[in-house]
């Protein structure tokens, strides 16, 4: 997310190009925040209209006033990508990176519409307008308890790696049984083992939307094993998050004692010396 | 809830007016708390009487009933207003207050009636009349077990809009995806981004009404990821609440002993001396 | 569960009758615990038959075996029932507690089959046998695991109320603003406030049946609103029940190390002295 | 999953048996690691045939590649089998255990289809391949964060047993008793108490298939009741977890450096000095 090459030391300049160049990357001074969020709203309208152009009666009745606002988008953000690419010292760096393709993408569609016809073709790419979403978080990098969730999940990230092999394992082998005990009946739904693993997930992660179902009674009753084994392992993910968001949380200074000799702040509650110097407290 | 200005030093006499204020706007006395009490059964009644009316069999038979009823608890309401407007000192303040305004919209409605016709164009308005359960709330404030839930979760305010945006973020990414995916099927319940954001946020909070479901094979493979990861991180908001929960419920003293000789607490409740040093507590 | 009247101390003698109350109401001896398990599994004997009489064709087929079987079962609990009234002491006592109550209900509804024609009114007292199962939860009582797992659940217990209370309030105002918004669309679902409100909950509990889902796209929006705010609101109990069990869990002496002065275990890991003796560790 | 057996002191030579025998059944070197992940691979890939020879479209087009696939992972798993028999010391030990018949099944319906007509009834033996994944969890062993969820979920299996039993018992008095409200109505789902019971599982976990749901005001009423219930409910099976995890994750030293000084164990990793006397670590 924070490209540290864009944070280069050469950037500390006070010129034009050096100014526009810590309002975009940066979000450290006023003009950077205000920056990023009229980019914010610009994404959210971006998106808006793309969201909208897809419902049929909205595009039928209001489709000039979408397109308008499309090109006027689209405009912005070509300004926005040629600023980028101009204040940027390692271009190719920029121009290369997740991001720059990200902002590159999100502009193309609309040109390349100009000269094919079948626009429709392109929505995909049109929707990668969406990811300029992410940068946003980029925000969220300099509020502190956005920080605590992040660290977090990174620490369980291995964990719900593991937890998520299990799951699949057990989804597999129960869609299957269910597929050999179901698959017989007139009229089921589990017609072959990838849709009763799909089954099997519905059913495991308790969103059960209803549109396959077990019809038989041996497929009910281990359907119903399945959902009370899901019920307590759901229990296992929380756990992980939970225990790493405590451990997180508490590396937060609770002790708000300032040690005389260095300093130093977020000493234990229970400590009598400072540990960092020895200082007594 | 508390508002602070009709607690004023003021209203520390005795007269009546005085003694009504107190029995309507705090909760301390035996008197109080019967006020209270007797106004959370009013509401719950007129709260009942709207939702009866609501069902067309029960209208259409006991309609009459209900109808007095309607009118026995508008009236009731109207003599809480008065007494309300009478005992405030600053009139003003209340009238337009948050819950001033639920007050009066509670029994404007009722006396409309009389002059409109159309008395079903104001249900919304007769509605708010539930927004008083609200005002019970207060009761809550005197439960120290509400106060750590309180607590816990205005502490978690932040974490869970910083949440609240991420999932945001995914599900109208997914949504976008599944369009592309299964807009083209015949049939398909996703004729929109709208509409499959809708499904999106149905899916990652495994509600799953079914309403609108994946029939495509790359359509399903993307729902059961999603599922999966939505699985993964209902998590999240789970552990934020905990672990600030955890960190309120640890605010609370244990034990309140200090020792004699060393000066050190927190001490297990059960503890007959102090662990540090020996020392009878 | 397990109430106190029967342990009196007039039991202590080893009379036929004496040994009989130590079998049926404690379950400390061998003889005891083996008398449980035989109840136990004369229940769920008892409690399959019913199960299986309630499916037509099973009944059909094997509904002579299955009345014969009730009659196996009405009999042993009938002497199990004579036995616990003649070996306890307070007869009234135990015969209008609440067990007394359920083990007479669970023998009744077979004998007066006998002389009332249309047994099937009876259906719900024969339920109550099911009650029975409840009597099983004092094995409960000696594991330490239920123990920590009951009081977590009792010390949680205010704190549920509270937030249910809340829950009940959000589902009551959400479902009303639904059945405004949905119930003048043909078809819809919401045909009335407690029809709406009955959607609210199998809504925010996740459970997400599908009879009723809202059509208009406001209606969409508010349900997409309500659902993220239920998931974020899930996490609630389980912070409630996850921060009590914890305390609970810490309860239990984790250090090892034995007092030498007075034998006292389950000392605090950083303590020096034991706590109740002031004797150095 | 690690039977000691197969690590008898024995085969500590350097034969080519013995090599042979550490690649296979210890994942220590880096020979038995690409030993294993390459029956992974091989795993996943007759898994996957044997999901795509289900699909009756895929089947009917490329029957010949799939049945050819499936002869090549036969005749692999064939000789992995023989190796492991050959270099195994205590052969009938292995054969007869959990894992040697799981590799012996997992070959065999292949080569019963050359003799057998109806290959099809073998599909329930074919689908034993399957449980061949979980020999992959042993990989899992060697991962210090899934040793700490293995052990949570050790340590929390009998406090989630309770739960189960209590969480079977509630359903099954819930179920009945919906039957009786539900089944006297035309066309409703609760034909018997086990399909009540059904029910109540895919209720209380959330799940709400939608294929059964309540259809009259009672039974509205009380489904709302024990959704309520459930979702408190789902709270316990995350607590034990949570707490479980937390404590194991707890006994992970975070620093096991000892205070000169004083002794003091248990500082903080970036600590210099002790806290408790201020002496240098």
């Amino acid at each position: 997310m924070d490209n540290p090459a864009e944070r280069a030391p050469e950037h500390q300049g006070d010129s034009l190009k050096e100014r526009l160049w810590r309002i975009i990357f940066l979000s450290e001074s006023g003009a950077a925040r205000t920056f990023d969020v009229m980019l914010l709203w610009l994404i959210s309208g971006s998106v808006l209209v793309v969201m909208l152009e897809s419902v049929v009666e909205i595009e039928a009745r209001h489709g000039e006033l979408l397109h308008a606002f499309e090109w006027i988008f689209t405009i912005l953000f070509t300004i926005e990508y040629a600023l980028r690419v101009w204040v940027v010292r390692r271009k190719s760096r920029y121009v290369f990176s997740f991001f720059g393709i990200v902002d590159l993408l999100s502009i193309l569609p609309t040109y390349l519409e100009l000269f094919v016809a079948g626009s429709g073709h392109f929505i995909i790419i049109r929707i990668l307008r969406l990811l300029r979403m992410f940068r946003i978080l980029k925000m969220v990098h300099h509020m502190s308890d956005a920080n605590i969730l992040v660290n977090a999940l990174k620490a369980s990230r291995s964990k719900i790696a593991v937890f998520m092999f299990g799951v699949m394992s057990v989804v597999c082998i129960e869609g299957t049984l269910m597929y050999t005990i179901e698959s017989r009946v007139e009229g089921s739904g589990f017609t072959s083992i990838p849709q009763a693993i799909y089954w099997g997930i519905v059913t495991i992660t308790t969103v059960g939307y209803g549109d396959i179902a077990p019809v038989t009674v041996i497929g009910k009753v281990l359907a119903s094993v399945m959902m009370l084994t899901g019920f307590a392992i759901i229990a296992v993910p929380t756990g992980i998050v939970v225990a790493d968001l405590h451990h997180e949380m508490k590396q937060v200074p609770m002790d708000t004692r300032k040690c005389d000799g260095c300093g130093h702040e977020g000493h234990d509650s229970k400590a009598l010396f400072c540990k960092m110097c020895g200082h007594k407290l």
